[in-house]
């Protein structure tokens, strides 16, 4: 039914445009397959209060094993899945085994056992969500592990791009922040990269990857540059362990060379897009007067990965549900 | 088609009989507007496991924002929701993104970005629910804010008396503990009024808030004065907070000056009703004689509390759910 | 409809079959009556995501009140009420009025006055559940209590060695482990020899009860010795709390001497089933090669555990439900 509109005169159908069992990451997808996704998270946009319920995933278990605390993302998946009818369950690592020393594998193992039709995992190691994503029967969707990836919200980036400025091919965009430990660079990067847009990264130096070549995007250091004439502006949260770790000097400091103010959004272009994953540090990485102003999507950001979270959590259960097409 | 009893032979219907669109306070509400809650909570009282389920929320998003803990109140509404058929999620503060410095805006503005249908908010500081309330596209219910309301539990005594007494209407209800910090009792003040009872409030000198008379309450500091003739005695909890601050000499002391014991219940008619909000500290407030003797209305009221909820998610989103009269 | 397979030629029909209105333990339960759930808890395996969901217990509430937590067990329960369509709501101990001082008996009260359908109880103190169930209305289903007893587990492992072995009666079961704390023995010995196995307990002495024998069980300390010819191995958690405790020398000398190798596995007969509640302490009580191996029946354990659960929670919940021949 659904075809990717990435690949005008190419009709793909059911399972063969979205073969993947897993979404362990924006590495590894195709264009299409990104697109297609995007296409079918507008699908769930504009719904409201008097639709019909679309419960599709009804007698559908769905696990959020969260090792890690999110409190969005995990509001964001747990609507998410309830919107769609399933039996969602949440796992908090505080309250699990993992404290009574059982393993990873164990813990992945029993959520299988249990019958699982989708699990959605946070981990603070890298890896963890591949590792698990080997050991048990049903689709893994990874809702962020470590420095590695966070492919829903890149997806959620991307869709935000898209329907603000049209398409994501051409666009410049400027992230900026701790590239070195975020996941989220990380996935949107890919993904914007993979989508054609032309990809610069800010960071102090102490806080970027090497190789940042061999990823397609260009680093800089110095953000006043960086933003010049960008289309979109992706800041990155200041982590407190940052902080505390002397990677960056002061908060003050940091605004003064990386936050995003009035006066430098300027360098952008006049109409260019200010996003932020969240949970902001007002005054830190971002002036309030931009987060709160025009240009700002932050909240649309959020309201996209409700959309995003549905549509991957509908495309991977699409086999199990034995979708024509899918089967 | 709901009509208040409060007015016969006016005619109010739909939207008209209730229009606020949050339930942030008994604060600014008619009497006739909180007849007409009431009067929708008797609707869902005495439902048992056999009756085909109501779920008029299916499809709505209700999002428990809980930043204080509250196990009752919390649990209430989540059963409130659920069974009308409500998606319940519940944000907890202890994993939520405020340990991480966010803003209350911005957590409301994430949770209006995820759609919320209705969101109840529990929170420690006077007036965060109102704050939110006028930031948020969708209804509001406060389920306890600082030392501001607590409205449902308000709407649950009151809906417990008139269903005990026939009426509140008349009844000399004494209220009887830390009437300063206590948002229970100013909620119950405010409501106790507006439906025309004959409120008497009794405190310790240091825990009786001023301007009493403005409330249109008797002030007492000695427990065996307030209680003569009452028709309904609600006993307020000690908060351990209190007595660790000193407002307290001792529990002993409190329980001899300001407990309700059999002894002094006696003082009250003979038919007085019982009442306290819970959790109770036994033999501290109350004595066990009291809290499981025939006159206690106390687990009476934790069952209005679930249909009073009820009422209030429901009517809330009448107008979201363009019934008629209401859209 | 459904009928014992314990009792040939006699056809007991509804509540008959199953008088009781509560599981708080294995005690009390006639071996028909086991046998009865295990039937039950059969008709609930091998659904798939496919499958058209039986929400047969749509519209009523389950309450899920963990005062010791457990993810395993919290989360088989949550996902059995679930599948069942039951409104499920989870109180934790960490969050609940218990901190505040409040009795058992009163949050007992609070939740039955909430009406909750059923109460599934998991609390550190034996007894609790019972006294409990001695106070509320409706169905209460014990998840452990202290040292005394976990039905459901017993159940569990009754399904998995019946479905592996054919039959329970006639097995050589040995339990090796800390027998004196462990409710999980407990439950297991009263389920094994109602139903007409052959008991063997293995612990070091200062964790092996006295009166084995008034349990029909066999006492062991050397575990070479118990383990020799056995059916089906059951292995139990070493606790941290018992390390600690000075009951266990060292981890290294439990492994050495209670631990099940490969080695030790070769001394019970050839196809002996190996299980362990779980969560596992790889390398201290089981060995990986053992616990990963053919004869480990572990991770279905923890599959028949959702299925007992569901049938637990829909026998317990028909009287309610006025089904015929229940009411």
């Amino acid at each position: 039914m659904h075809i990717s509109d990435h690949r005008p005169g190419t009709l793909i159908q059911g399972g063969a445009v979205f073969p993947h069992r897993h979404l362990t990451g924006i590495d590894g997808l195709q264009p299409h397959e990104i697109m297609f996704l995007l296409n079918e998270a507008e699908h769930w946009l504009d719904r409201g209060a008097t639709d019909t319920p679309d419960i599709r995933l009804a007698g559908l278990t769905q696990i959020n094993a969260f090792f890690e605390n999110s409190t969005r993302t995990l509001l964001s998946f747990e609507i998410a899945g309830k919107r769609l009818g399933a039996d969602v369950v949440n796992m908090h690592a505080a309250q699990s085994s993992v404290k009574k020393g059982e393993t990873l594998i164990d813990t992945a193992m029993t959520l299988n056992a249990m019958r699982a039709d989708v699990i959605v995992i946070r981990h603070m190691a890298s890896g963890a969500v591949r590792l698990i994503a080997d050991k048990v029967d049903c689709p893994v969707l990874n809702a962020g592990d470590g420095w590695h990836e966070h492919p829903t919200q890149a997806l959620l980036d991307m869709l935000t791009i898209r329907r603000r400025k049209g398409s994501v091919a051409g666009q410049k965009v400027v992230i900026c922040g701790d590239i070195l430990h975020s996941r989220v660079a990380r996935s949107d990067i890919l993904a914007l990269t993979a989508l054609a847009a032309e990809v610069r990264v800010c960071a102090p130096s102490t806080l970027m990857p090497k190789g940042m070549d061999r990823m397609f995007v260009t680093p800089f250091t110095d953000f006043d540059e960086a933003i010049e004439g960008a289309d979109v502006v992706m800041m990155l949260r200041v982590q407190n362990e940052r902080m505390a770790g002397g990677y960056i000097p002061s908060t003050r400091e940091y605004r003064m060379r990386y936050g995003l103010t009035a006066e430098r959004l300027k360098r952008a272009k006049p109409d260019a897009l200010v996003m932020h994953p969240g949970p902001m540090n007002r005054g830190v990485e971002i002036d309030s007067e931009v987060a709160d102003g025009p240009q700002s999507a932050i909240t649309e950001q959020v309201a996209m990965g409700v959309a995003v979270r549905m549509a991957c959590l509908d495309v991977l259960t699409r086999r199990a549900r034995k979708l024509e097409g899918w089967a």
